[in-house]
């Protein structure tokens, strides 16, 4: 099923007219590549939060909401194994928004940045002028690519293995605010194993997983039983639901040869889990519950386009 | 005078923690830069314009919001004379906004890029979840350094004249929503004259003329009779006061030496206007009017933080 966001992503990409050798990597990844001479490159990624959508102002701290505007944009850095290098931020501000409250958003950009050495080097400040106007805070972040080369989500293989970090579903108890980015892990991961494809998970597995496939031309098939569910989402009056369904999980999803997979588990030391929830197949997207029967995986995220 | 604005990007500055040889420009300019290996360079400025601020959705179209959005980075492309070369943009969307909406911004946005071969190669599409949000888009803009270095704000000296592009004041009346960015210009200003500093002039020549001289630690006289009054501010009720202090002129600020000054005078053949306005001097802002009477000349541009 293409989505309303993915549709008009594919209508941007259409439209884009970018040439392989300045942009390697174009519209439909995590993020953008381009070309800086001949030899050099940067990634480029963006992200908008928004008051009663990302965040609630009501509830979490601006220093807190700083933090995630910041560990979004990351976590796309991680989705492609690049090294986090610079950002520039732009805020729309509510009225009467002060200076120290600008001080604490900045402080809480700052401490995720400074997790990876990702410097904040430029913005935009600007205020609502109606009443009504909340808090927007947006992210440009360039990355640098690490030892291996930017991994896309195009290129996942029949007979990959789909593995995911940590677990997944109800991250709004309190993990969507907090997360750490998989940075470190995705470049462990991309040196250790060579994925086919990555991707971060936003929209929840169901969603980035379909995303991974129609971008490698491939199918996949999930279990149930494999499912690192969160003890958040197991508390959620439907866990399974939740831990395909629910966004912002901020884990990684990678598909790997088999082969490869062995070595990564051989040599992986670093804390964060890595599970195998299943395999990528030839067509159509699919979960074998634990009784057995198998179904349909429908992507069930959020769309912000006819969702 | 150093406003809210001004102080905290100070603040910022101060606590960026940049290595010159990563960020050979910083916090505090147009753009900033960032190295890419041993030899190449892009720069980055970003830009958000929000309904009601920037723009007004119940006036303007959608591709007409699109492009102004594009053109206000683009101006600060020009600002310090860099070729723009790829943007990423992001939009936080009212409740109920439709694909074929979305695709009118998209064109917009096209349609300014498309001037200056600047692609867009990616952006993040979100959505307010509260029924009062409003149409926020945001760009992040890159850009390489053209046959010069880029252009910074810091390096007017005393005894520079001090220039203008086009016409100033009253931008709201119209030339606020359509303008045409001043890249070409900067380039051919640059690569004729080299200019000793340069902006773009978006929160009115009093104010940003005010950061120029900040950044170079110099002081600045302008003279009344020679600021060109644009059409539109000359049926304002006070032309002075709107050619000084509006913002969105979207014109070039630059200071030059006054041998290369005639140089650019000499082999000036675009159509823009480039009009000297006054002459850099040891200290102080002041405006000299048509009566021969010398004042202060106070920032009066918009201010975002405590303005």
């Amino acid at each position: 099923m293409e989505t309303g966001e993915s549709k008009i992503t594919g209508y941007f990409a259409e439209r884009s007219g970018l040439s392989a050798s300045d942009f390697p990597i174009g519209i439909g990844d995590d993020m953008a590549q381009m070309a800086v001479g001949s030899v050099g490159s940067l990634l480029i990624t963006t992200d908008m939060l928004l008051d009663g959508s990302h965040f609630d102002s009501a509830c979490h701290s601006l220093e807190q909401i700083g933090y995630k505007s910041m560990a979004a944009s990351l976590s796309d850095c991680a989705a492609m194994a690049t090294v986090p290098f610079a950002a520039v931020v732009s805020v729309g501000l509510p009225a009467g928004f002060s200076e120290a409250a600008l001080k604490s958003l900045h402080s809480g950009l700052l401490r995720a940045g400074e997790m990876f050495d990702c410097k904040l080097i430029g913005g935009d400040i600007t205020s609502w002028r109606n009443e009504q106007g909340k808090l927007a805070v947006s992210v440009a972040l360039v990355s640098k690519p690490g030892a291996t080369a930017p991994i896309k989500r195009s290129g996942a293989k029949v007979g990959d293995i789909i593995c995911v970090t940590g677990s997944l579903g109800a991250s709004i108890q309190g993990k969507h605010i907090s997360f750490t980015p998989r940075v470190k892990e995705a470049l462990e991961i991309s040196r250790l194993a060579a994925p086919t494809a990555m991707m971060d998970i936003s929209d929840g597995l169901s969603t980035d997983l379909s995303h991974l496939c129609r971008s490698s031309g491939v199918g996949a098939v999930v279990y149930e039983k494999f499912i690192p569910v969160s003890q958040a989402a197991k508390e959620a009056e439907n866990p399974l639901e939740a831990a395909l369904n629910d966004g912002e999980d901020f884990e990684l999803l990678f598909t790997v040869s088999k082969d490869r997979f062995q070595t990564l588990k051989k040599n992986w030391t670093m804390d964060t889990a890595i599970t195998v929830v299943g395999e990528i197949t030839t067509g159509g997207l699919k979960i074998v519950y634990g009784n057995g029967t198998e179904a349909e995986l429908k992507p069930g995220g959020f769309d912000h386009i006819g969702g």
